[in-house]
């Protein structure tokens, strides 16, 4: 197909194919003639996710070209996919907590860890997840928010949940471009899917008589 | 005290401070003579907050003026002040879905939302909560991810326990200041603790043999 066709399937507007184009997110399409390059349904496929990673998932587009190479790079595993993935979606907190300070919140993340199950302590500080809840624990207690730190527990439980089913949902996908594809989206959607969730059922507790 | 106890009880260095007087985030001390100002434990717990939206909420300027020129509006009622905290954190998501897909997805929510018990759906189109996961919906049908589809219902229970554990939390916060810190706290660093919970235990359920 070409370019104009393209647009139509994927439902993105032809300026912006080229976009991604040149910002090497999509691979060029096969040059047929000397004015006339063709585009096949992979591509169609990979304008929607590059589209559902900057707009919706509203990633950079450095960390979106991350993504797309590891979705590209034969024979990754999930377990290392996932890796990238959580790597590119999440954001570096700021760190200027004091050295105790951020020694306690270490502690109280690592006690967390060791009630809810998370395996090896010590090989979870290489997770991206990990230095931002010690951060925000540290934060929790330097503003006294004692009760918001009691919650953790429930956000844990809540996580332990939905990694369990969307881990078995990934697992069931067919092929491996569609595993990575659900991994991806899983791992930067989901994101965005809780956050939207929470939203509204705080605003529907809340309006409660 | 001076600028320089702020600095210290507070954690965050003095050119830090100044920037957010600068920039109106933080109400001048009392001055005291030509070149001495005062300032109290109010600034210093107001210096812990605009760092924890900046730093550990990733809020932008604007936003985290935005929040604070709520919290500091007089008489506003907690429903009201989720709202404030709810726009200022909610990214917006791009929309060139077409209409008819849109149309799909809106009709996708309305049943989540019916199933789930979020009240009178046509109100909660003003969340933008709502707004998002209609954008999240589109994007997994575009892609035919209907296995993540399925996995609406898990994040919509997991999101239902935590809104009643967090509003029960700051229900039972003491003064006004408390209360619209928790909830403006609860807002923004929940999607991030929930997030960061999520990388945890998606690394511990996937590393499992």
């Amino acid at each position: 197909m070409r370019i104009g066709e393209l647009a139509r399937l994927s439902g993105v507007p032809v300026p912006s194919i080229k976009y991604y184009l040149r910002e090497g997110m999509l691979p060029v399409g096969e040059r047929i003639s000397a004015n006339q390059v063709r585009y096949t349904d992979a591509h169609v496929r990979r304008v929607r996710l590059i589209r559902a990673l900057l707009e919706v998932g509203g990633l950079s587009i450095a960390a979106t070209r991350e993504i797309l190479g590891a979705v590209d790079t034969p024979g990754g595993d999930l377990h290392s996919m996932l890796g990238v993935a959580q790597s590119a979606v999440s954001r570096e907190v700021g760190d200027n907590t004091s050295e105790a300070d951020r020694r306690l919140a270490e502690d109280e993340v690592a006690k967390l860890a060791e009630r809810h199950g998370w395996g090896d302590v010590a090989a979870k500080r290489g997770n991206p997840g990990w230095r931002q809840l010690v951060q925000i624990v540290a934060t929790y207690r330097g503003l006294e928010q004692h009760e918001l730190l009691g919650l953790l527990d429930r956000y844990a439980q809540a996580a332990a949940l939905l990694a369990e089913a969307e881990l078995g949902v990934i697992a069931s996908l067919g092929d491996t471009d569609e595993k990575v594809e659900g991994v991806v989206l899983g791992t930067l959607l989901g994101d965005a899917a809780m956050a939207a969730m929470r939203r509204i059922a705080q605003e529907a507790v809340s309006a409660r008589p």
